[in-house]
């Protein structure tokens, strides 16, 4: 029943998932919420730690827009994960208690089934012609593959950013799946501004003329479109109060720009090294489907008022954490997001950090966030 | 001595001045402060009310980047002017008690002499051949403009944003001539995040083919890359809280994207609104040259440090506004300011206001904005 394997539909052009990423084929095709259908669905995940008999011991991790599966280091792979400090044995989910996967989102580019997968129909990778996704889609994906992996409750979904998000749509889709909910920087849905922000980003990559309407060969992507999305998105996902720390109006080594108009503060390189790091192993079309899922998702959809939606999740405890620094995802809306959960009977946490590091500071601000999620995982433990 | 002319170095393709626009040839070559040289100088501007015949009446008003020198309606031009509730007959800034200047500043595009005028040593625009130009040279063309035409000290220098560093330059640059400051949504320097988003702006305008390395025809100016700088430049200058209200997750009255990922919520059209109003009326180099210009702006390098530097000034009072949703200009900035030149010896009212619409309130919100400006001329009139 369980089918693993290297992933496959992947075209070699694209980016390589990493040495501990395994793969599971859906038994079925699958419909996606807005009408498109796959045939043929992979879900690229790794995991850490082992499944329990009772397989009652499983943590799901979601990720943000742009990680792949590989959160943290394992025998098979030991290079750090993007989330290394948080998963593991003897961390704060613990993989000596806990079964840990994290799952590649649906129409991502790091082994599962995405814009640059091959189409079965015609033998080339889908680009335009896969299906409008919503986080929804990947919620139902994610619950597909983890029944194929044989575990159909979970001990707690976790998720930051747009991985929230996903938390959020599988606890309100699969009620009893979800018997606890870590919600990091996310919401109900996204602010304005955020809207504005991916929106622009979108059309930064639909203007650079090596996109060619979505129909890029996967070896001569959209780089700069790529690389200048990239930066905007760095710019909201940080804070202005860390880069005036780190950087403040310091100059570049080199002394002369070697164009006109070009790089010349510190703060210039540090966001070109980043994008251009980026551009390299993300999947244009990828960028885009998953940017505008973001900016459709909106839990209220599920109920006939916000509340009726989150009053669908089970999970009797949560926990919701915010930065107060993060303008993309502020605090407010995880506020909202704790009131809704505990409205629904949930029993919640929230925590409001003081990270400097803005939206991302999950990835970077170990000291405050290990401390929070350990104690949430021992308390849940503890019972 | 006084030269005023239509100004007349403008190629019929760049934006045409408005109606009430005058211009003053400056009366000698202006050596910029990187170095460059510019033979010939003219300057466009706008007033309204009457020089006192003690010439002690007159008030300068300095631009942010992008507007031209049409600050509000007049007999010769009865359109509305971009700071139209604030200037004219019984408006806060009054031209029954004073006479109003706005100018264009060096480099931009309404009439004033910037990368789109004719360079005469080549009968062709400048394009990227003019000068590195910083707020400095703003300053100092202004300062010799004014002289030509016979005003030697300003009872008042103003300016929002990028006009806001111009006049803290002035005052620097020309203690003498500057009696009173009035600096809105401006600081002693941009911050990181500022640098990096007016960065980004260049970087994507740099991007568009059409740019052309800065040697489009002026009839086929890279409308795209502008177009999107301007969007991530709306970015910064409104505030999520003000969006937020405004638009929400509202849709656009049209059902269907006619593109693939084509604009879908209403926040998008009103920056796409926007933003092709923009880039048909501003020049593409000419924003490249204002827009790294406030990020080179440092008043520290007017002295031995920066409270040293902010000791030339002789204006003796002092208005500083900031508002509190502005991320461009935080407040912070404006407390420093105000702290600064209170050091200076300057008695200064530091206003911090509670507009939701960012960097750009002062452009619209007439309700804080007019009493704290009115209150502070009417005060100065009555000593």
């Amino acid at each position: 029943m369980v089918q693993i394997a290297q992933p496959a539909s992947t075209p070699a052009s694209a980016p390589a998932p990493g040495e501990a990423t395994r793969a599971v084929m859906l038994p079925e095709r699958l419909v996606l919420r807005r009408g498109g259908v796959l045939e043929q669905v992979e879900i690229a995940y790794e995991t850490w730690g082992e499944l329990s008999a009772a397989a009652d011991n499983a943590v799901l991790v979601f990720t943000g827009l742009s990680p792949g599966p590989h959160a943290a280091s394992s025998p098979a792979d030991p290079s750090a994960g993007w989330w290394e400090y948080m998963i593991g044995p003897g961390k704060p989910i613990d993989s000596e208690r806990h079964f840990i996967i994290c799952v590649n989102s649906l129409g991502s580019c790091f082994g599962s089934t995405g814009p640059s997968s091959v189409n079965p129909a015609t033998g080339k990778p889908y680009r335009l012609d896969f299906p409008e996704l919503t986080i929804e889609d990947i919620a139902a994906a994610t619950h597909a593959a983890l029944r194929e992996l044989g575990i159909d409750r979970l001990h707690t979904a976790v998720g930051a950013s747009l991985g929230g998000m996903s938390a959020l749509a599988y606890a309100m889709m699969f009620p009893a799946a979800v018997q606890r909910l870590v919600v990091v920087s996310a919401a109900v849905h996204a602010t304005t501004f955020a809207i504005a922000d991916r929106a622009l980003q979108r059309e930064i990559i639909r203007s650079d003329p090596d996109w060619r309407g979505g129909d890029y060969p996967l070896d001569r992507p959209p780089l700069n479109g790529l690389r200048l999305a990239r930066k905007l998105g760095l710019m909201s996902y940080r804070s202005a109060v860390e880069w005036q720390h780190r950087f403040g109006r310091e100059r570049m080594s080199v002394e002369t720009p070697d164009e006109p108009f070009g790089m010349e503060f510190q703060i210039e390189s540090y966001l070109e090294a980043n994008a251009r790091k980026f551009m390299r192993v993300f999947d244009a079309n990828s960028y885009l489907y998953l940017s505008r899922a973001m900016d459709w998702f909106d839990a209220a959809v599920h109920g006939e008022s916000l509340s009726a939606a989150m009053g669908r999740i089970e999970a009797r405890e949560a926990l919701v954490i915010g930065v107060r620094s993060d303008f993309l995802f502020p605090v407010a809306q995880q506020r909202e997001l704790a009131e809704l959960l505990s409205g629904a009977g949930c029993e919640v946490e929230l925590a409001e950090l003081d990270s400097v590091q803005g939206h991302d500071a999950f990835l970077v601000d170990k000291e405050r966030f290990a401390p929070c999620m350990r104690r949430f995982f021992d308390a849940a433990d503890a019972r």
